[in-house]
């Protein structure tokens, strides 16, 4: 089932998305699907031009982000002390949250700014020290995620907040996709529809089930949190005017366009 | 003035603190405050051991801590890698966060988690991108921090989360002051009464207001949002059946049990 979240110009609504690509129709829902079952109200909107599409969950508490989590990838970027733990773990706001077609703003202090094309999980249920036999239960979902890094930054500061958190730094959507056989998708990035990046979950080093247990080890989860799971190598550097796409397999495009203001 | 999150039992309610030390009453308000004028209710509750103060705020969006922000704490702590920026921004989650007499819970994976006595600034607008001379139009108020971190993961990780992100890391507290010489006061901890850190926030590297602009330069700050400005030398090392302190003047004392599971 795909739950989208989206406004035709009023207050924002849940849908869940219905039919062939192209030929979508949204399911309209009295309520948060993430919180209480919510109910089709009878009404079917069209995905149209009408439609504008919403980044499907704004966190409550937190993002956790798992870096480093291909092989790949650890490769080509940089390494900072001598003993880094794989994968990595680090935080973004939901301040960064945007949804699909909205802009990308490339923050003025940073001159290569990337895009990382990266599977989020949905947590649907409160956990603690969850195994990873059990963190199935806890998933809610999967969307597209795009964890936007100013990488000169990276490379200079010991933590990620500049390099990570700032503003329009967490594409996400299009939708949430709740049934997905999440160790074998493809993971695909373009750049004004040239590919950059390409990948399958399964060459993660820490793998879903594992990467929610890890967390939930240190935090509590609630519902509405989201975990990044880690970016396939081909990391590319962004300019004012492309459009960005992340594509998985059986969930759909995100597609972002940039801005340097 | 000084604005309390308390309960008697019932659901958390917000209150103007007045009164002497030791002899202080509630006067209790209709809203939060930080969102809605909150109007005094008429009801006056004194502060007796029938109430429990609770963290005077939960961020809905982020905590966003200064590391490094003291010279003498600077020189205690860990440094990796060739060039760390001073001070060191990092963000710790709202499940962190825990109120007056909650107790901190060791994490199973760290064998020294230490105590950091910070000022706190609660923001009480949105902002992005604000000057230093501008900043203090948007701080709501101030609190006693207890930036609990756990030292041996701080020393063996690139990135802080398992180190300063775990739940209970983050005691707030007693109540929010929202008028404060901030540039002046005295910070100091305590474990079981004796005296472990001591310092004052004009030694602070970057101040209140320098603060709130550097981050307000990454992200867009809300209501609610709380900025740690960083912890002054002597840290220690915390153990099952301590009680720390952290004591800032002209705010109050911020008291935690400690506990190991």
């Amino acid at each position: 089932m795909r739950i989208a979240r989206f406004t035709t110009g009023d207050e924002p609504r849940y849908a869940i998305v219905d039919g062939e690509p192209g030929h979508e129709e949204l399911i309209v829902l009295s309520g948060d699907p993430l919180y209480i079952t919510g109910k089709p109200t009878g009404e079917r909107v069209p995905l149209s031009d009408d439609v504008r599409l919403l980044a499907p969950v704004i966190p409550r508490s937190k993002v956790v982000c798992l870096g480093k989590n291909y092989e790949a990838h650890a490769r080509e970027i940089p390494a900072r002390g001598p003993a880094a733990q794989v994968p990595i773990l680090f935080l973004k706001p939901n301040t960064a949250v945007i949804g699909p077609d909205d802009p990308i703003i490339l923050p003025a202090y940073s001159q290569d700014v990337q895009l990382e094309a990266e599977l989020a999980v949905v947590i649907g249920k409160v956990c603690k020290d969850v195994s990873p036999e059990a963190a199935e239960d806890y998933i809610f979902g999967y969307t597209c995620a795009n964890d936007v890094t100013a990488r000169d930054v990276q490379r200079q500061e010991d933590q990620w907040f500049r390099a990570k958190a700032f503003d329009t730094s967490l594409p996400l959507g299009p939708w949430i996709e709740t049934e997905l056989a999440h160790d074998d998708v493809e993971i695909t990035s373009r750049i004004n529809g040239k590919a950059t990046q390409s990948g399958f979950t399964r060459d993660m080093i820490v793998g879903v089930a594992h990467a929610v247990s890890m967390v939930s080890e240190v935090v509590t989860l609630l519902p509405g949190d989201v975990i990044l799971t880690g970016t396939p190598a081909g990391v590319t550097t962004l300019h004012h005017g492309d459009v960005v796409e992340i594509e998985i397999e059986d969930i759909g495009v995100l597609r972002n366009p940039v801005v340097r203001r």
